[in-house]
């Protein structure tokens, strides 16, 4: 990237990641570019499918910036879906009214995993590589833009399933039952997301997240070996620099909170939390390994403006320091959510973060 | 009950959950009556819809007794369902296909919560009682009988939401919006399962256990005012005593092992666990204060018999000492398990529980 490109108006974000003095509390929302903004719906529908709107580097772009014009964040995140690279494996991702996504060609055996290669990220996922770089034209420096990736626990759940699952049973039962298999394939799922998330680090990515949306559905024993083992590789093969700064790395399992140390042990910069656990508790138990980004529960956002305010106010203060958090919503905002609520948030974290730095 | 009645060939369960001396580790499993079996199935198809199985105590001591034909379990449990109290307050449960239990009429704001009564559980859920008294007649002393219901706040959240949901967007709102309502609506659930569990204990069950499903969805403030609290309520308020003999209560909140130490200061006896957390773990944490009951993965009775033995084998071990565990899986039996299956899980518990104390 050009000197210009590089240049970042708010760089709050990086520098709470990286423990670095901030004036006040960086602040996102995961999937803030989604269906609770009427900006968001009209976009998707000139689109087309879900897949399409990814697939088009401008309206992916556009989507993108929309929560930044109507709210003060911190950062902006690609706009695209955990499940491109199952996709880009062969799997024929599409999207169900009302199931969510499904593969037409789920992988249950050992032949079908051996059958599997590793997509090149400027091959078949040249589009989100083409959606990164746009959007960081279309940013302009304004705040830093975060890639992502699912984790390949995550990955398998569904390529395995071929659909959502409420009780992961072909998934965990081909890991049981054959677990050589098993990690035949997140072994190739961590090579594709390792190669994945470097090609969006080098089209522009200022910092990459790793959403383990599956791995807390694991016992502590298999967590270990099935997910965690493999970010730790993706972890050891990133090429964390960007314009001459570094590129955070965030982990998050939903429903990890109980293996938070074993997690800051892989050596990312940052550790997403659900609202399952205190933020203060987590803080002690990482110590100052890795910046904490969360956790407030997002149906908090249902209730009036003194509610959000007084909810926003308590994790400030819970994690306490001036430094190394992150406040984000503990998963992606609910469709149903007014946005006019979403600014309430955004302020009042501005709001309570500086007043806890005076 | 006469003390015919009262005498038990196997109390190899209720010993274990007092951490008296057993011979072995004692099991039973969550849902043991249920659609894996084509036993069940059959009785459940001459019954009707479901919630005629449960209204028929014949048929529903039929059901309970079946999995204790085919496996040397150690306890049986009551066939019913846990929103029958919200049933019965005149919600109109149904069951839909593919999409599980309705409410015609949900609750959602304080006129309505008001207007809620307290059932009789001799009257609208006698039907209830009816089971317990046949069941435990029909058992005639082989097993321990378990009673059971659904927590306060799992029950609130069915009752608010009227169906399943994933996000809970409704009842926490409520929660978050106006918890004034919320605590009143709690407070008349903990009364009437109080009544109704105490009703159960008076009808002959033996032991008594709170699923609280959807406790591991709050924050750990909100799970302890909104669902704890609750259940702290109901434990203080039960006749904990049957025939001359202890009636232990288990508590059980899924995703809730973060919070064992403080379920395990309400005084109840035992600790339902999911599978994750190590069970070793989950004891180092309680101390000797209550015995524990899990915590196998479902899924693991998908794999082949070997894999089945050795994940009994491993989470016996853990447990590690002679007395105060009740091997059970982590949540309930899914329906498309061999029963063979079920058959290698029971005769290895209590071949590895012998092994540990021989």
């Amino acid at each position: 990237m050009s000197d210009v490109a590089s240049h970042l108006e708010n760089d709050r974000f990086l520098r709470a990641l990286l423990k670095q003095p901030v004036d006040t509390t960086p602040v996102w929302i995961m999937r803030q570019a989604g269906r609770y903004l009427p900006e968001y719906k009209a976009t998707r529908k000139q689109a087309g499918s879900f897949m399409d709107l990814c697939r088009n580097a401008d309206l992916a772009s556009e989507v993108t910036l929309q929560p930044l014009e109507r709210f003060d964040l911190d950062a902006a995140i690609l706009f695209s879906d955990i499940l491109t690279v199952p996709d880009a494996m062969g799997l024929g991702l599409y999207f169900s009214e009302g199931e969510g996504p499904v593969f037409e060609r789920p992988v249950r055996n050992m032949a079908a995993i051996k059958a599997l290669g590793v997509p090149d990220p400027e091959g078949e996922l040249q589009y989100v590589m083409n959606a990164v770089r746009t959007i960081r034209s279309d940013l302009n420096g304004r705040v830093p833009l975060i890639g992502f990736t699912g984790s390949p626990w995550t990955l398998a759940t569904y390529m395995v399933e071929g659909r959502s699952t409420k009780d992961f049973g072909k998934v965990k039962g081909l890991m049981y039952e054959d677990p050589a298999a098993m990690h035949l394939l997140l072994d190739k799922l961590a090579d594709s997301v390792t190669l994945y998330l470097n090609a969006q680090i080098a089209a522009g990515a200022q910092t990459v997240m790793i959403f383990d949306t599956w791995g807390g559905t694991l016992t502590p024993q298999t967590y270990r070996d099935f997910s965690l083992n493999y970010m730790q590789k993706i972890v050891d093969g990133l090429v964390r620099e960007n314009d001459g700064r570094k590129v955070p790395v965030i982990l998050f399992t939903k429903g990890g909170a109980q293996w938070l140390e074993t997690m800051a042990d892989t050596g990312c910069d940052g550790l997403g939390l659900d609202w399952t656990i205190n933020i203060a508790e987590a803080r002690d138990r990482v110590g100052d390994r890795v910046a904490l980004q969360g956790n407030m529960d997002p149906c908090v956002l249902y209730a009036e403006p003194e509610a959000i305010r007084a909810n926003v106010k308590r994790i400030i203060e819970d994690f306490g320091l001036p430094t190394g958090h992150v406040f984000n919503l503990g998963h992606g905002i609910h469709q149903y959510i007014n946005p006019d609520n979403v600014k309430v948030l955004v302020d009042a974290v501005h709001e309570f973060g500086s007043a806890l730095r005076a």
